[in-house]
């Protein structure tokens, strides 16, 4: 899979090191399950490479320093490669500073950012980063488009794992709710409202009128738009407003935050605080018996060494397309 | 109402600018709506006072410092006064550093954490705020507490007002059910779990089962979940798991963010930004015709003018207690 991918980002434009990274979280995004945004995202990729969404050989440049925050200007560079960078650079602040922030405006898709979580986490960081988005959710009480889903990532080392959170502020993407009907299936809570105004679970009527839920209802519209506001002028990028003017979503406004556990007055005790909560977690009550309860992040570690053993599962039209690039 | 909790405050050991402070923070909380962490808190603030859980006078140390983050010991100093001197300190560290993080373990409930965020924006700063709580909601799919409903704060310089966000992880709070309860209410949308594991909105039958439901379901649990760990151990403070085993809730957990826009290569267009994103948010077409869209904090400048001209409402029953103290 990595090399049909390298293969084709290096016919599109990218160089050295760059094909072979970009190529790589596309493949360790698919080998750990998030195939919305490794293999099965990748010809929309390719696609935005040819419209010049995305600028293949752009380096982020620094726009400003202020001692532990910095403003970089992705100059449409490849989304990955560039949080890649944001995300090095906010270990390297947090490194000599304790905490570092980098905002980058001007960037395009990371695809999934728990990538950038797990990074940081596995080298002893704390990561806290979000990404803003184009419109695709109404604010509360509305039926139009005006904010976005804005995922946001919180990770934290454990052991050689990570606990790694990564959610969007939609209760169920569009993505989600097409693979529901595709399945004539009901979403197991209400996704969104039908026609008359009612919360439903049925992803046809959401599909319909376009109301899908923010989660916990005005509590992550709410959070939606400070992720924005916050994302948008600590990067002084484009807000979900303006990303939406845009005939499609590029030139997106990211932030990284990394926390240096190192420089912690109890950095030697994190390791066993973290393994002690969440064993508390894993010692629950199920509500239904046999059901276990797992903390974010386990999943994956679970998907990772079944696809490892076993391969990537792909979809045949997906891979046909990719090869045909 | 102020001189009253002042009057109490200094019999209660509270000695010069501490009790006018403190006493400050009860009624400004009372001023802005938020009476469940205003005057209606207050008796259980002076129980905590004479059991010993919150100790007047104590003040915070510095346990250590790397660059832009600092960790302190709150030594069980009153809440609202570490939060104060806290958040204080993180805007002094964002004045040097861009950004400042202040973590506090050992310290007491904050009360209302959105206090911190209207008073960081107002002096030109982002800020970024969580605490931890004893146990009170059930991982997604357990049945017994295991995580705290650890109340986020996200706030931003709105002209002379903010953007304040302060919501925490569960949708409903135990207080807003009782009090459906009392007025033989639903709740406008499912709050938690009855008795045969169904979602409902019934309080009463949530509060027979203690499962109340995390915002947005296995999206909040996990987010409540990292907001614990990354209090713990940025603080060195106890974890839900480990409040919840003292005889009441105190030594909570708690860290603040502060960012200064003034070190922002775009200060200059941050107000407009954000004006900007606020109106187009404002400009939604609402799901119900004559319902306008509001923006987070919208409603605290309504209620502080309302309660400004016609006085704070108070439960009589609970002043009577007040003044009996």
């Amino acid at each position: 899979m990595k090399s049909e991918f390298v293969r084709i980002l290096t016919e599109s434009g990218f160089t050295g090191y760059k094909a072979d990274h970009c190529a790589g979280i596309f493949t360790l995004n698919s080998l750990e399950g998030v195939y919305s945004h490794g293999v099965n995202r990748f010809p929309r990729f390719v696609e935005y490479l040819r419209k010049g969404y995305i600028i293949p050989d752009a380096e982020p440049s620094l726009v400003s320093r202020a001692g532990a925050l910095e403003q970089w200007n992705g100059n449409l560079g490849p989304g990955p490669l560039n949080a890649i960078l944001a995300t090095e650079g906010a270990m390297e602040i947090a490194s000599r500073n304790g905490i570092g922030l980098v905002a980058m405006g001007n960037t395009n898709h990371w695809m999934r950012g728990g990538t950038y979580g797990w990074m940081a986490a596995r080298k002893g960081f704390v990561f806290i980063g979000w990404t803003n988005t184009e419109a695709n959710m109404p604010v509360w009480g509305a039926k139009d488009f005006r904010l976005g889903n804005n995922p946001l990532v919180f990770a934290v080392p454990y052991g050689d794992e990570a606990v790694v959170l990564d959610f969007a502020m939609s209760q169920f993407s569009y993505g989600k709710m097409e693979i529901y009907q595709l399945g004539l299936k009901q979403m197991p809570y209400n996704g969104g409202y039908n026609m008359k105004g009612e919360l439903t679970a049925d992803p046809g009527e959401i599909l319909l009128t376009r109301r899908a839920l923010p989660i916990g209802y005005w509590k992550g519209s709410g959070l939606s738009l400070l992720l924005d506001i916050l994302a948008t002028i600590l990067s002084g990028g484009f807000s979900t407003h303006e990303i939406s003017q845009k005939e499609a979503e590029y030139a997106v406004s990211q932030v990284f935050i990394a926390i240096s556990i190192d420089r912690l007055n109890n950095s030697g005790n994190v390791e066993s605080t973290i393994h002690n909560i969440v064993r508390n977690l894993k010692e629950s009550d199920p509500a239904e018996s046999g059901t276990g309860i797992r903390y974010p992040g386990e999943n994956i570690v679970t998907i990772r060494e079944e696809n490892t053993k076993k391969g990537i599962p792909v979809n045949k039209e997906v891979w046909q397309k990719i090869l045909a690039f």
